[in-house]
C-alpha cells in the first residue's frame, strides 16, 4: 500500500503553538479528517486537498474512515486539538487498526506530537506542573465512574498535582463537583485549585481559587482544571509547584 | 522595570518540534539563558543578543542570573528544553523569584508552553498515553527516594500508564532497578514498558518490552521510560492505551 497517515494535534489553539513538523504534515496532505472546528484552525495550504469534517463524537468511524483512504493510496492527516496522544485521535487510529482490516497493519503510520492543552494551561498561571503530576480525564463517556475515583483517589494519596481533561460538558454536569468532594476528604482545602479556560488561545481566562472554594460549575467543555500537591502555591500572581519538596 | 523574561522549551530537539511562539520569543531578546547544549539547538537570529550558557546544575543561579538582567532592562529568554514547565526551569525561575529581590514579583514574566518529552517519546512508538497517565522524575536530588515510592505505589494502585523522566544517571545507576521491583510488586509482569531515547530528535531509539524483562540498566540520561495501565497492548508495531476500559 502506498498511502500514508498521520495523526497530528493543532496544539490548543493559536496557531503559533502549532509545531512546524505538524504544519509541514498538513501541508504535504491529500486528505485531512477531523473535527470541524479543529480543520478550521487551519489555513488552506494547498489546492486540491480535500477536507473531511465530523462531529466530535464518532472517532472510531473517522480513524476507519482515515485508514480507508490511506489504504486507497492516498496521504492523509488525521487532525486532533492538543497532542494528538492525549485524550485525543492517536488511540481511536489504533483501537480502528486493531479491529479493522488487517491490511490496515502494513500502513504507514505516524503519531506528530504536539502542545497539549494541560501545558498551555500551566504556561498561563505559571508554573503549576513543576512537580510529578498526573493527567486523568474526568468523562464517563469511556470509562466507568469507579475507575474515575480510584484514580482520583489514588493521586491525591500520591501528592501528584492533577490536571483535569474533560471536567465538564452539557450532559455531565456534576461530576466535577463529585471529584472535589472526594479530593477535599484527602487534600487540604487551602490546596490551589485554577480554572484555565481556552488556555493557549487569545480568549484565554484563568480562575484561581482553593479547594476549600472550588465549584463545579465553574468549568464547562472548554476548561482545564489543575488541582495543586500539597508544595504548590502562589507567588507574586503566578502559581507554582518547587521542584524540591518540603525539607528534601 | 522594563525588561522582561519568558521562559521556553525548545521541544525533544529536532528544530521541527520547537514552536513558532518560543522561535518569535528567542527571535526578539537581548539576552538568552540556558544550559549550553539547549542554547546549541538555536541558530543564531541576531547581532548583539548575548548569550548566557551553564552548567545543567544550578538552575536557581541561572534563574537568579536572568532575573537580574530582566530586572536591568533586558528581555531575557531562559530556555529549557522539552516544555519549561515539567521538570524544567520554569519552577527555578518562580522559586528564584520567591526567595529574591521583591521588585522581581513586579516583572513581567511569561512562561511559552512546549513539547515535552513524554510526548515525543509516546509518539515514537504509538499512543500509550492514551487513556489517565502520570509522570515523575525519577530523580532523587530534589526530593526524597520515600516520596517517589510512594508515587510509583500510587500510580500503580490507581493503573496510571506511567511516564519515568530522569530514570538514571551516573550517579543514580539504581533508582530504575527499584522502580521496576516496586512497580513488579502490584502490576503484572506481562504490562507493556518502553524505553525511548532520544525522543522527537533524528537518533531516536525505541526498545519495547515487558515490566517482567524490564531491566533498570536499559535506560540512560536520554532516556524516558513508559510502563503501560493495565489496558496498554500492541497492535502491529505501534503501543497503545485504548481510551475504552475493558466492560466499559
Amino acid at each position: 500500500m502506498s498511502g500514508s497517515l498521520v495523526v497530528v494535534g493543532t496544539g490548543p489553539g493559536k496557531a503559533e503553538l502549532m509545531t512546524p513538523a505538524t504544519q509541514a504534515a498538513i501541508a504535504k496532505a491529500t486528505d485531512l479528517v477531523g473535527y470541524g472546528p479543529y480543520l478550521d484552525r487551519i489555513p488552506a495550504m494547498k489546492a486540491g486537498q480535500c477536507r473531511h469534517a465530523s462531529d466530535n463524537r464518532v472517532e472510531l468511524d473517522r480513524a476507519r474512515h482515515a485508514l480507508s483512504l490511506a489504504a486507497a493510496g492516498r496521504d492523509v492527516v488525521v487532525v486532533s486539538g492538543g497532542d494528538p496522544g492525549v485524550f485525543a485521535m492517536a488511540a481511536a487510529v489504533f483501537e480502528a487498526v486493531e479491529v479493522g482490516d488487517p491490511a490496515w497493519r502494513t500502513l504507514d503510520i505516524r503519531v506528530e506530537p504536539g502542545v497539549t492543552a494541560m501545558l498551555a494551561a500551566a504556561a498561563e498561571v505559571g508554573a503549576p506542573l513543576g512537580g510529578d503530576f498526573c493527567a486523568i480525564s474526568l468523562s464517563d463517556n469511556l470509562k466507568s465512574w469507579s475507575t474515575i475515583e480510584r484514580r482520583l483517589k489514588a493521586a491525591a494519596h500520591g501528592d501528584f498535582v492533577i490536571a483535569l481533561y474533560n471536567p465538564a460538558s452539557k450532559a455531565r454536569p456534576r461530576q466535577l463537583a463529585e471529584a472535589f468532594v472526594l479530593l477535599r476528604s484527602v487534600k487540604d482545602a487551602a490546596t490551589p485549585v485554577l480554572f484555565v479556560r481556552a488556555a493557549g488561545t487569545s480568549e484565554a481566562k484563568v480562575v484561581s481559587t482553593t479547594l476549600g472554594m472550588a465549584d463545579g460549575s465553574m468549568a464547562d467543555m472548554r476548561t482545564l482544571v489543575i488541582i495543586g500537591a500539597s508544595t504548590t502555591r502562589q507567588v507574586g500572581r503566578w502559581i507554582y509547584t518547587p521542584r524540591r519538596e518540603r525539607g528534601a
